[in-house]
């Protein structure tokens, strides 16, 4: 399925499951609304399947897409490219925090090569779908072709379709790339029409200096974009990894399946995504606040309340996945509450 | 073990291990500090077992404390006191929100009648150890005498202790109680200082009419107390189940376990017990901020910061559940997350 595919599957929610979902709520064994989030999140799980009670969100497959950054030579970050393809390396071996993030939540983990600059050795759950090795330099020209903006949102529809196929039935984005907390910001800034200075954050955790120079970067390239169409700007100041993750939501959408999304990269792609298919947003739950700023200037954007706030800045999809359970309870409350007539509660509100 | 046994037996946290913690956090294959409130958690995790990395926090048991309030003659609510004991039974059956809930994390509940009004029929997961049919009305006299109280405070210590010696290694409050989010906000009045009407909610979701007499049933009822004492407070103002759960939580620490603490209710009990034994307090951790307002002023008084914040205002134990797959996961990433040297990763900070 290519995105071109999933735009064409897209469909709205389905508004009679949701009612029905609402209704149900009403009459559990509970007071009114006392479950909070949790229930408007498990109506949106009905309205997202057409069912009420909605299925389990489950199995769950984590996506982790990586690609490299040609802005490192910018001095964005005081991490060198090679550590991209070791961590790449360590997603492949179990041992990363989204691994085991993602074993305390029973999920899968795929690890999906869109633009690692070097080439890795073929390794389990590691897909090969490298569009290019890294990006160019946004800062003195345009990070990758409208071409090849195209073929990572490609990567991403197929990824979605490929997982949902092999049975997934909850999707979390993941991301790793030396870098690309910096055309993250662009994107957003570009998108929102947020300063520089306020979406672009200090990633990893770089000094005063680096964190002027990267915002500099990000206005500079901002300035320089000679359109705000979503795929010019994608191509211009993006990422390879944030185009897939990009097509990965759309993709989730229109397999109908509620996509569970991280911090600034994943963000990224998501504003990108809606710029290109506002409908895709319905099947989206932000799994939690990163504390970069570009991360709180998306979610506001989009309109999405993320459901978790944990102080977490490590990509990956580490925050999305530690808000799986809550999605899963958030469905099984629907599938297994009793009502209060069926518990014989005899109260009234 | 009695209440007084477990206060005998409390510790303080251990400095060596939340060293080493700290310091493992700072060697694992992530930028430092990149995983928030995740690596605090740890360290507290490790401070609490004496062990680094800790242990997972696994098997997990949710004690749902359950007491009726003669202050329901005072018209704070608009359920009828049957619900309790109806309530009781969905427990047993399995179907209530927390039995949902605990499904989903994988822990077991157990249901502990402290002080309901009617006489339950045995039930498999249900302990009777009623100190009275309910308590008195506390807007006319005291809810319970203090020996009533001393015993409502060794039944939860001594739950806690049972479901510890049961394999239990992370400890869940829970309660049931019509009404018993008035003597909560009386007892948080009383111990935190703050004016009735700061700390008395809607509960269950009252009208304004309900709520204005709710809130001067408080207020009086805080008026009139002799002492600030708080085995007096407790004993005037309180509950059976509040009682309980402040013997649940110092249970919890004397073992040495994680508890992982609900709304206003648990919330309640953790400031008897804090004034009683504040190094109790280590070994507690706020599951979620319930949107009760006496639950945000006895975080407050506690220096507690939940970990989740959802719009819930069940109770049960509910907010808490869900907060424990945050808890497993900040023990899991210090037991099997890779170190930057061990995953080959070549980056400095």
């Amino acid at each position: 399925m290519t995105f071109a595919d999933a735009l064409a599957c897209l469909g709205p929610l389905d508004a009679d499951a949701a009612a029905d979902a609402v209704a149900l709520q009403d009459r559990l064994a509970k007071p009114r609304g006392a479950l909070g989030r949790l229930e408007t999140l498990g109506t949106r799980l009905a309205a997202i399947a057409g069912a009420c009670p909605p299925p389990l969100p489950a199995p769950v497959a984590v996506a982790v897409f990586v690609g490299d950054h040609g802005v490192l030579a910018e001095g964005v970050t005081q991490w060198p490219q090679e550590v991209t393809g070791q961590m790449v390396a360590a997603f492949c071996a179990g041992g990363a925090a989204i691994n085991v993030l993602a074993r305390q939540v029973g999920a899968e983990v795929v690890v999906v090569d869109v633009g690692v600059a070097t080439d890795l050795a073929p390794a389990p759950r590691l897909l090969d779908r490298k569009v290019r090795h890294g990006t160019a330099n946004l800062a003195t020209g345009a990070a990758m072709t409208l071409d090849e903006a195209r073929r990572g949102l490609d990567v991403g529809a197929e990824v979605a379709a490929e997982v949902v196929a092999g049975g997934a039935r909850c999707l979390v984005t993941g991301d790793m790339g030396i870098g690309n907390t910096t055309p993250s910001a662009a994107i957003i800034a570009a998108l929102t029409g947020r300063p520089a200075a306020e979406v672009t954050g200090r990633g990893t955790g770089i000094d005063d200096a680096t964190h002027l120079r990267k915002t500099r970067v990000v206005e500079d390239a901002v300035a320089r974009l000679a359109s705000s169409e979503p795929l010019d700007v994608l191509a211009s100041v993006g990422g390879l990894e944030i185009a897939a993750l990009a097509g990965f939501v759309v993709g989730a959408a229109a397999a109908r399946v509620p996509v569970v999304v991280d911090g600034v990269i994943a963000l990224a792609g998501v504003v990108v995504a809606a710029a290109l298919a506002p409908g895709c947003l319905d099947f989206c739950i932000a799994g939690h606040r990163s504390t970069e700023p570009g991360a709180t200037a998306a979610l506001e954007h989009l309109g999405l309340i993320p459901l978790l706030d944990l102080g977490l800045r490590l990509g990956e999809g580490t925050g999305a996945c530690l808000a799986v359970p809550v999605v899963q309870a958030a469905a099984r409350i629907l599938v297994e509450m009793a009502t209060l007539d069926g518990a014989g509660v005899t109260g009234k509100e």
